[in-house]
């Protein structure tokens, strides 16, 4: 590729401050630019690097404000991470798509698949499965009897889906994800033996979610666990059967959901956060990672840290006293002596 | 599907309370049941949806007694989860089974299948191999030279079982499980370079075990990893080398077990759990979620929590201070203060 | 095969103590030893079972000083874990190799695969990928197209590289690992949805890095994810994008690190250890299990522990106190009792 600054201005609605003719050939990370990359700032931890980078066009939010001068060519927008996004969307676009069916492949004679799919080598597609149009089903994938799987959406190789789920439009689930596997239901008996209790619900995910890498979604033991639209679940997750993970929600790696939960809408809850079964947690709630949210959050937009959980400004004001702990003692042992005197 | 309230009771040996010839036709959650439906009710947290579910009829607990009128029919048993568990096992019965061999699937000519065993497309069996009868591996299984399987044994999309490890009777392991993969040992030299240690031993799965999504247990350096029988692990859980877990012990979904560990019989782990290796955990031992167990727990039936772990009780006498920790530093100060004065 | 003690010295250039003509014909672990199979201790935990062990020959390291006398003929050695290393080493390596290109695969006609190499069945290889000498490809692995794959390295069943990545020499990556998905970028938008960030940087793995089953490596938004030479990367663990381990880092099952961090060499991080997005962390870091490093580690060869991190001296001498917070508090209330009186 080759692009003029000003061209790159034009495409984003930006303004340029410097060379219009600038030429960028490629991308690059500000820290790292190199002569001929396009690159962005838009995380202010990162403001120190575009005095020094070799990128030759930066861009920059409106709101940027130099401290030194620049040799880079600017190009100002409202929102430089957004900006950046839809470049890379363009150039992602660009890409020949994959399409056709490949061989060997096993597609049931009963399954119905729209126009423009494309299903890998080695895929596996079983009975009364239904695909939409514009469907990606990469190699290795494994589609169980009565799926069905909307328009749009892009499944990777090594993806495990077991029968009767439903999957919504524009989804698309990462390479060894599992989506629909037993729920972790057991009976004890007086032996202290557990009997399976047979899992016959689902999974259900709507549109626009995204699912990452490794990441695990148990069926319902009956009606579906359900994850709502817009929802982005990053790698190695675990959603139990019978959750329920509210519209919008993002939720980032090796955290874990425990059955019959409801996560609300707009949560954004951290790496490796722990939620217990059957509690309810409010829209909007934000949990840093780590977190182990032990019991129902019913307030709106709170902030939630530490395990078991806490406000985050009251774990963090406890944190800090924790950290002094040996002096703490040390003064009320002394004050203890003075008293005794 | 379709029966009366009566048949149910009958199936169950339990005892109907309301109208016998109530009709469902299918399953439903207590809190969103829907007309024609079968409930139950086991988790008293769930005690209040009883007087307003939609559902017709109810399974119930015996000692289960109404605050107010019910008006759906309910049926009394010994246990209603058990029950519960009893009917959806033979809704899952009635599902006709998988079975035969489907192509393309590669069967090394040294493999030994036994009677009804279903293969699915794609699967791999290598030399040596010898699965018992009524074993279903699913498209897309890897079993590795010389792996034993015994009879009805499930075997779901994409697990892959490493040459030479053994699997019991009637075990279940679902989509991308890994059985085998090598221990992490390395002995580091003078460059702080790691050289890697062989990991010639194997995995001993024993009868009656289900393994969860993605979940990964690896080889002993030398002799088995042994996971006994009865033993029910979650997704994604890691199981080092050389571990052993004890007959009908339970962990939940993302906990991990270090190297050469033993844990005792009738253990239930929480979620997110970890336990160091080199250790020993008594039987009966309960750890709650994300509990970091970093010695060997001595004691049989203890109850575990925090990280670093204490008994359950005196962490939660600790952490109700910790919440406070802040007074108790004004506090002090204030005491320091006017002794002073 | 069959050694005596005299034969397994001269291999590691060791001193016998005891019957030079001791068989061996396998290996076992010193806790369980039988006869006619040797051992080894290096852990001294293990010390006590030195004793009493029935297997027949025993390799020690050449400090070891025997406190009772020893049935056992002792093989004495400078290191006694590097030594079983070389020896299980030469057991695996006397194993005969997989080899040549199985049936049914998938390699496209632009692929270039090098001398010596293994393909499994149902191996997908894709456009003008490059794969070097003695490569091992197990079944139903994924090379995306434009994967480069150097000599030496094995890739176990069912692994999913994703197009453009690169793959060094001599590196083994083990069953269900996914390297390349996507990394977790969203852009918010007013509504509170997020569209995605499209990802078209790649991983680079330099050479001599193991990475454990199921791992997910993301790729880059722009440029790599880069994993240095010698990293050892344990099971479930989690790499996100724009993320760079230094060489010889060691990290162990289910921790994760969040994007844009660049972790130093030769560190040595615990299990389920999270480590936060953007920061740094010195070389020679070590951290303790469940360890939540929210902060840049700045100070070489440091030993991190707690959530969030402190210095481990430091973090153990709080959680002491922690420990008998309900009688500090006691003592306090006391002492202010006494005050007002």
């Amino acid at each position: 590729m080759k692009f003029t600054a000003g061209q790159i201005a034009e495409l984003l609605n930006g303004k340029v401050e410097g060379n219009e003719e600038a030429i960028v050939r490629n991308v690059s990370k500000i820290e790292e630019g190199k002569p001929e990359t396009l690159t962005f700032l838009a995380n202010p931890k990162y403001n120190q690097y575009i005095y020094t980078t070799k990128a030759d066009v930066v861009i920059v939010n409106d709101s940027f404000e130099a401290e030194k001068k620049i040799k880079a060519t600017l190009i100002r927008v409202p929102n430089a991470y957004e900006a950046l996004a839809q470049l890379l969307e363009m150039y992602e676009q660009s890409i020949p798509q994959k399409t056709g069916i490949e061989q060997p492949s096993f597609v049931d004679d009963s399954a119905k698949l729209g126009d423009f799919v494309y299903v890998g080598a080695f895929a596996y597609i079983g009975e009364n499965v239904r695909i939409g149009d514009n469907v990606k089903i990469y190699p290795h994938t494994y589609i169980g009897d009565n799926v069905k799987i909307d328009d749009n959406t892009t499944i990777y190789a090594g993806v495990k889906v077991y029968k009767n789920c439903v999957i919504g439009k524009q989804c698309t689930i990462h390479a060894g994800a599992v989506i629909g596997s037993d729920g972790f239901g057991f009976a004890p008996n007086a032996n202290n033996e557990y009997k399976k209790v047979a899992q016959i619900g689902n999974v259900v995910l709507k549109d626009y979610v995204e699912i990452g890498a490794n990441t695990t979604i148990d069926r319902a033991t009956m009606g579906s666990t359900v994850v709502q639209k817009g929802v982005k679940l990053d790698n190695l997750i675990q959603i139990a059967h019978n959750v329920e993970i509210g519209e919008n929600t993002v939720i980032a790696a090796q955290s874990g959901v425990a059955g019959s939960t409801k996560v609300g809408q707009d949560c954004m809850i951290g790496g490796q956060v722990g939620i217990a079964g059957h509690i309810t947690i409010a829209n909007g709630t934000k949990a840093g990672a780590q977190t182990g949210i032990n019991k129902s959050i019913k307030k709106e937009n709170s902030i939630q840290f530490g395990s078991p959980t806490m406000d985050m400004g009251e774990f963090n004001r406890s944190y800090v006293v924790f950290k002094r702990l040996p002096q703490l003692k040390s003064q009320l042992d002394e004050l203890k002596k003075k008293l005794e005197e």
